[in-house]
This record gives structure tokens, C-alpha cells and sequence, in this order.
């Protein structure tokens, strides 16, 4: 009786990360298994196992004899269209166990965490553990011993990368602000001067756009490793996305269910952060801290205790960390998504007049202190150096380079439809809603659109006068700029002014 | 621009109590909102708010401008097919800030505790965040002031039944057991001596039958409040099901996630159970504890810390609690599945020499202590009681007057197929393995079909001869008999024989 084995079939339907089967309620192994909707099952195709809810399907789309998968469970599976999948119910994880103590008063340790990371990492632990076990890290709920030990953990089940070379180089944005793609800048800069730099970056996953994204209208970025080492032995950076997802998978899972939780967990965060960092093989690391009033860290004394953790715990990895807050009111530069972004890098590496200011300075002091930190500038002149090599043109041609290596360079592109906004009164522009603008240029289609976004006009504490243009959507097409539009109408207004007397 | 209001359609996708939304990735809605997949969005009706998962459909099957949904949104919105449904971000939850101080060391109070369980009661708290709560409550996690203030919430938040008579009786069993159906046997028992006792029961969600499928092969049980009282009224007892859904329904919602995350929650066991004894009106409760390796509660101690705590709860909603330990060691009874045991039950009532004692020993005992506390019987006269109006047929006329008040006495269904299985060897039966008898009357088909199931034919400590019917399997298809029996093949066996020199 082989009822536990059926063919699969693409459902079709988008779950996110988490894999969902669907079978006919009336179905064999339904029946003989006894699996309940919204149980969980393991899936099996060629070795590889999957844990997926189970829904139940009552109606004529598919076969009692049929299996079909969300797009997670499909690709994680890596089935074909009428593979057999093997259906069972999942085996008992031993590493709950340790979950259950942490609840029950005892401390994690490296043996426990290790169990729960590479169950973790495997998908075999559901959201709601995976909800119990963020709720028991919040707050205070690890202290530096656990914390270094989560982060031990989450890099030992993930691939760790040996550049062979040292110092390695990296930097890191805690919570992101649009348009800070300092990266873009920073790593042409290093390299130039002789660091090695080989930097990992996501895609958006909530913004607008995000360094991949950016990087990807200049530039191919879905690079291996093998690939990425080629680059970065020939240029001495890199910019790739994506690799990531081998690094810390842990990591990967538990954002899913963090980010709606919303709980502070500075044991989390830091473990998440330099997990990340040690297991792409870097040294010494700089740290950005936007801190403003919608940026994830909002106080100075929360960022500085942060930097504190990130620093003591880097220690334990022979990772050197420094950390900088950063002004986090407004947005950076002038573009919000992937090649408007790319358009204002290229304006600071081409030294044209209008380039942003802020985007170039906020970049200059981030690689100014890593070329200190990379012993290759004294401390204090790192900024000088930094300042040189993109005025003469050594940071432009580094990035082309750069650029060329990962697979060519190419001009990102421009959006069909554009429409600006102005502004209804005269005043002065007092803050500028960073989230509000954010998703207006996603509504205009940022990222899967890379062409699309917002450039805005203004910077806070300037005068406005009637009619000035605010921002301006960029879209690819009549309608969605009409989305973006009528979402817009119905929000506060992107610039606050004041009416001055 | 009405691109948030788009027509409903049955999706035909059971998932179970999460109400899922199937959306096209690429409709305006989608688009225009930013909702990506899993993501949580609210679904609103005629003034009907639903909270439900977002799953992208990227295949023909949805349009782009419709909105599928499953069945436990459909159900709980009470959508008709075409009808529109408005899709909107979620309110952002105040009471979520509770949960977040709880986990940061806060104590629960009454107005913590009364905003968390108004929004579980109303589907607006999704499943990650009910794990968050039941972990900050498993262990010592709720003190005693803390269980009192939950369950005083979850009564708050759903309906009350005020019965105008007193003492409201009323029993429970922790846990279950296969086949311990007392409570058919109680209520007529105990409202044939004059007490009230009306009496809500569940359907099983895990097991082969619930209190309300056994019931519901007897008599009608779909019975409101109105058409209770009035069973109530004119018999004194009745056994319904369902509306306990009304009653508690924040503890319905936390299930969901308690028994996946399997945490022990002393604080949330009490307020569960006491919550729904409260709102259905109950002033007296009899609680039976079955203790056994299989059972929910598996050592005399922890049932007794347990009892402790049910008894100062009760006391502080002026509720007498009396808590027994029972044999969770075997199957209560022959028959597993809704007809079977209600067939047992019968036999009991008829006093036919076949009757299982056991199941007939358990209620009585259980029924004189009611009669104790009810002060329908002196202490220690109870089971005396009992026993008499048992052997007399007044429970059995009680029990046919109820089940005609309800609507009707009917005769339970016989399955079309029957297979016994027999003993292997000789030898004396040591244990009999109860999740896995529920479970092979379950994959029989029950308690979807009411017929089918399995009826033990020996008990433990018995000596068995080779080829002595051990027990039948009862379905209501061959199909189905199959499926059980193939199952059981591959398994350990039900009966555990020792072999004796």
C-alpha cells in the first residue's frame, strides 16, 4: 500500500517561507494517517525532507490521489511535476526539549542551542515554536553567555567562508533607512586603497529596495562563492547578493516569525547580526546605527548599549566590531528604489554637481573608519584618504571594475511614467515620513520593478514655496502610478510643513 | 478606486480554525496595500471583522479580481458566494503591548488580561503571538492572582448561562480516555434524583468520539440555549454539544496552538477548564482525572497539585470543585467510536448481563459523589444512590426522556464491515496500547462515520488463548477496513501479549 506516496503538483499558490501541502481531505492517506488540516507533515522527495501545514482540499481542483505544494514547499522539496512526495507524520524533535527547559527556568547552552539551530535551519521547527522560542530570548532572556553561544550555534550550522587572506573588511546597516546605499560607495572606496572587502547583501524584504536590488541594475550579483572569491581576488571587493541564505539559514527563520512579534531581543539581534558576519569569513566590522524616530533603534542610549553587546560578543569570534549612530530623520540621497538609488551612487562616483551630499558624506565617514580600521590610514585621516580616492576618480573606476567582473556593467533603467508632486502651501518642510515615502514608491512597484520608486525633492528645514515639486513617483506603467497616487490621497502628507508667518 | 472590495468565492480549502485569504499577487488590492504572502490582513463583511493569512495565487485558477477563502474564513465571516469582501491592513493591536510587558517581566492584570482575551475571543491575534502568550504562562508562569484574572477574562469574553436554579451540576474529564463515555450514564443518573444538570459537551478533535458524537448517534444535540433551558426545565439534565463555543471562546482559540507546543501550563489548564464551567452557569463541578502512561496528566502527584489548584480557583468564582484520580491504564469500556460507545452505554443503562462494568463502575462512582455534592445523597450514600436508580431503570427511563426532549431517541448505525483480529500466540495481555486503539478506529473512519470503530474483546491482566479475538474493527466502507487493517500491519500491537512458561 504505497496510499502514503503521490504525485506532486505545483499549487500555484505563494506562502512565503512556509511550505504548505495540500491534499484531499477524502484522500488515502488522509484517512489512513489520520492528518487533520493545518497539522503538520513531513514532505520526502530524493532524500530531502520538508516540514509543511497541511490543507485540506474539498473541492474538484485536485485528485484524491494528488499532492500539491506551495511555492516554498516546491522549491525547498525541489520536486518535479509528478514526482512521487512521501507524506508522514514528522518525526518528534529531540531539540524541543531544550525549548521546553528555557521556558521551564534552565539555562540555554552550546549543546542545546546547536540542537535548536540545526532544527532550525532545516525548517523542521513550525512558526509557533519557533514564536515560543523568540518569546523566551526577548528582553533579558539571554544573557552574554547564551548570546554567544546563539550565535556560535547559528554559525555552525550554516557554510563559513575563508577568504585567506586578512584583514577581511565589512559593514553593516542595523534597520535601514531608504536611500542609504552608502555600500555602493563604501566598498569601491576600500578596495581602492588596498582592502579586501567581499560584501554579502539581501534584497528587500519590506523596503523599498534594498543593496542587492540596487546593486542588480549595475551589475549581475547572483554570484557563488567560487565566483564571488574570483572577483575579490582580482578587485579586492565585491557586492553580491543572496549567498547569505547558506550562511546563517537559523537566522533566516526566525525573522519570519520575529518581525510580526515585534519583541526586543538584543541577545537575537546580535546573533543574527554577527552570525552572519563571521560565517562570510569577516575580520573587522563597522556598524551603521540610524537612530530616529521610525528607524529600528530610536534612542541614543538603546544604540549604545547595543554597540556595547555587538562589540563584546564580536570579541568572542576574534571579530572586531565598531559601531556609529547616524542621523536616521529623513531619507538618504534622493532616489527610493533599486535604480534610482543606483542613479545617485553613480552621481557621487561620477562627482557630478548635483550628486547628493548627504549619501557622499555619510559614505565618506563609513569608509574613512575602515580604512583606519584596516590599518590603511592612521587614525583620524582615514576620511582625508577616503575623500581622495573618490575625488580623483579611483573609487569610479574601482566600482566599474567591480562591476565588470561580476559579469558587466549595465545602466540601470528608467521608469515610463513619472508624476511629480507638489506642494499645496508654502512653508518649511519640518520632517519627512521616511515610511510613508517608502511604501509610496513600493505602490509605484519598487523592487520587482526595479525602475520604479520616488526622488524627492526636498531635505527637512528647507523653504517651500507654493507649487515647489515635494517628490516625484517614478512607474512602469498608467496604473500603478495611479495606485501609489490614490494610496497617497488618502495619507497624511510625505512632507510636513509649517506655515511660517 | 473600490480596488479593496473584491467579490468572494469558496476556495474549498480546510484550514482547520486559520482563516486563510487566497489573493492574486498581482491584483490591484495586493499591489496597491503592499500585502505580501503570509502576510496578516483583515477581511470585512456586514460589519464582520476576520483576521486571516494572505496566500498569493499565482496560477488561473483566482482572478485578479476576487477573493478566495477558506473555509474558516468563509464560515466566519458568513459570506455568500459573489459577495464583497473588503480587505484592509490590520488595526494594530493595544492589548499586544500587554504580552510585550509580560515577557519583559510585568505581571498580568484584570485589564491586561481583558484586552488580550477580547482580541484572542475575536480572531484578531495571530498564531505566533497566541505561542508567545502560552509560553509566557507555561511553567510557573501565571501565579495564582494571574490564573484567577484569566479566567475571569475568558468567562467576561464570552456568553454567560444563568440556569435561575440552585446547584448547577456539572463534570469534566482531563484528558480523555478511549471509550469513557460516564457522562451518557451521570446526567440521566444524577437529574433523575432531582438535580440539574445540564450538560455542554465537545466533539473529539483528536480522539475516535467525543461526549457529543456518542450522544449525537442517540439524540439530536444541536440545540441552542433557548431549546436547553427548556430540555432543563422539563428533565432536569441534558447532554448537547457545541455551544461551549460561545462560552469560552478565547480558550477555544488558544488550543489551537497549545497542543502542538505541548508546554505545560498549569495556570492555563485551570482557567481553560474553569472559564467554561463558569459561563455554562455550573456551581458544582465533578472532575475526573484519568492518570495513566498515555494519559494528559501521568503521575498521582501532578494530579493532585492540579486538583489543589482547580479547588482555590472555583473558590474565587464561588464554584465547588471536587477533583477524583481514575485508571487511565486501558480503553473504558468495549466499543471506540461514536456508535460503538454509545452501544455500551445503552447496555449499561438496560442493565444487560453483557454490559461493561467498568465503564458502569466509573459512572456510578462518579454519579454518587455528584449526588453528594448536589446534597441529593448524605456523604458516603452516593454510590448507594446511584446504584439503585441505575438497577431500577429510572436512568434508563431518565436518559430516553431527555433524549426525546432533545428532539428524539434514535438507534445508532451499524458499520457495514466488520474484521476481527485475533492472537497471534498465546499469553496474558499486559498493556493495551490506548493512543493506538483510538487510532485504528479512527483510520476505520471514525467519528466522521458515526458506525465506524473498534470494540475490545479482552482487558488487561486477562489470559488469552492463540486465535481468541483480541478485537473488531467496524467501517462503514471495505476501503476503509483496508486502510485500518493495513495500517495496523505495520505497527506494534494493540494488545500486548507476555507469553507464559
Amino acid at each position: 500500500m504505497a496510499f502514503d506516496r503521490l504525485p506532486a503538483r505545483r499549487a500555484g499558490i505563494d506562502t512565503y517561507q512556509q511550505p504548505v501541502a495540500y491534499l484531499r481531505a477524502d484522500s488515502a492517506v488522509c484517512l489512513a494517517e489520520g492528518f487533520e488540516a493545518q497539522a503538520q507533515i513531513e514532505l520526502i522527495v530524493r532524500g530531502r525532507h520538508v516540514l509543511a501545514i497541511l490543507h485540506h482540499v474539498r473541492s474538484d481542483w485536485l485528485r484524491r490521489d494528488e499532492i500539491a505544494l506551495s511555492e516554498a514547499a516546491w522549491a525547498l522539496l525541489g520536486a518535479a511535476e509528478g514526482e512521487d512526495v512521501q507524506v508522514r507524520h514528522p518525526p518528534q524533535l529531540a531539540s524541543l526539549a531544550y525549548l521546553r527547559g528555557k521556558v521551564h527556568g534552565t539555562r540555554f547552552d552550546d549543546t542545546a542551542l546547536h540542537a535548536l539551530m540545526a532544527d532550525v535551519s532545516q525548517g523542521r521547527v513550525s512558526d509557533i515554536h519557533l514564536a515560543s522560542f523568540v518569546t523566551v530570548c526577548a528582553g533579558g532572556g539571554l544573557d552574554l553567555a547564551e548570546t554567544v553561544a546563539l550565535t556560535r550555534a547559528m554559525v555552525d550550522v550554516g557554510e563559513r567562508i575563508d577568504w585567506g587572506v586578512a584583514p577581511v573588511m565589512d559593514k553593516h546597516c542595523i534597520g535601514g533607512l531608504p536611500g542609504n546605499r552608502t555600500t555602493l560607495l563604501v566598498v569601491p572606496i576600500v578596495a581602492a586603497c588596498g582592502a579586501v572587502m567581499p560584501k554579502t547583501s539581501s534584497r528587500a524584504i519590506t523596503s523599498a529596495a534594498g543593496t542587492a536590488d540596487a546593486m542588480e541594475t549595475l551589475a549581475p550579483i547572483g554570484l557563488d562563492v567560487a565566483a564571488m572569491r574570483r572577483v575579490v581576488e582580482r578587485e579586492g571587493g565585491c557586492i553580491v547578493g543572496g549567498s547569505a541564505a547558506h550562511i546563517s539559514p537559523a537566522d533566516d527563520m526566525l525573522i519570519h516569525v520575529e518581525r510580526p512579534l515585534n519583541l526586543d531581543s538584543e541577545g537575537l539581534l546580535v546573533a543574527s547580526i554577527l552570525s552572519k558576519k563571521v560565517g562570510a569569513g569577516a575580520q573587522r566590522v563597522l556598524i551603521d546605527l540610524p537612530v530616529g524616530p521610525q528607524t529600528k533603534v530610536r534612542t541614543a542610549s538603546a544604540a549604545e548599549a547595543l554597540s556595547r553587546s555587538l562589540v563584546a560578543v564580536g570579541a568572542e569570534f576574534g571579530l572586531q566590531v565598531c559601531a556609529v549612530l547616524s542621523d536616521g530623520f529623513q531619507p538618504v540621497g534622493r532616489g527610493i528604489g533599486p535604480a534610482l538609488e543606483a542613479f545617485d551612487v553613480m552621481a557621487v562616483l561620477e562627482r557630478r554637481p548635483d550628486a547628493p551630499t548627504d549619501l557622499r558624506d555619510r559614505a565618506l565617514v563609513l569608509a574613512g573608519l575602515l580604512l583606519e580600521m584596516a590599518g590603511k590610514a592612521a587614525p583620524g585621516a582615514g576620511l582625508v584618504l577616503a575623500r581622495s580616492v573618490l575625488d580623483d576618480g579611483r573609487a569610479l573606476a574601482k566600482f566599474i571594475a567591480i562591476c565588470e567582473a561580476q559579469g558587466g556593467m549595465r545602466v540601470p533603467p528608467r521608469a515610463a511614467h513619472t508624476q511629480v508632486l507638489c506642494a499645496p502651501v508654502a512653508g518649511r518642510a519640518t520632517a519627512i515620513d521616511t515610511r510613508l515615502a517608502a511604501r509610496a514608491a513600493k505602490l509605484a512597484g519598487a523592487p520587482r520593478d526595479p525602475s520604479a520608486g520616488a526622488v524627492m525633492h526636498v531635505r527637512v528645514g528647507e523653504r517651500i514655496v507654493a507649487g515647489q515639486p515635494l517628490f516625484t513617483l517614478h512607474a512602469g506603467s498608467v496604473g500603478a502610478l495611479q495606485y501609489a497616487l490614490g494610496f497617497l490621497r488618502a495619507q497624511p502628507p510625505v512632507v510636513h510643513l509649517a506655515v511660517e508667518p
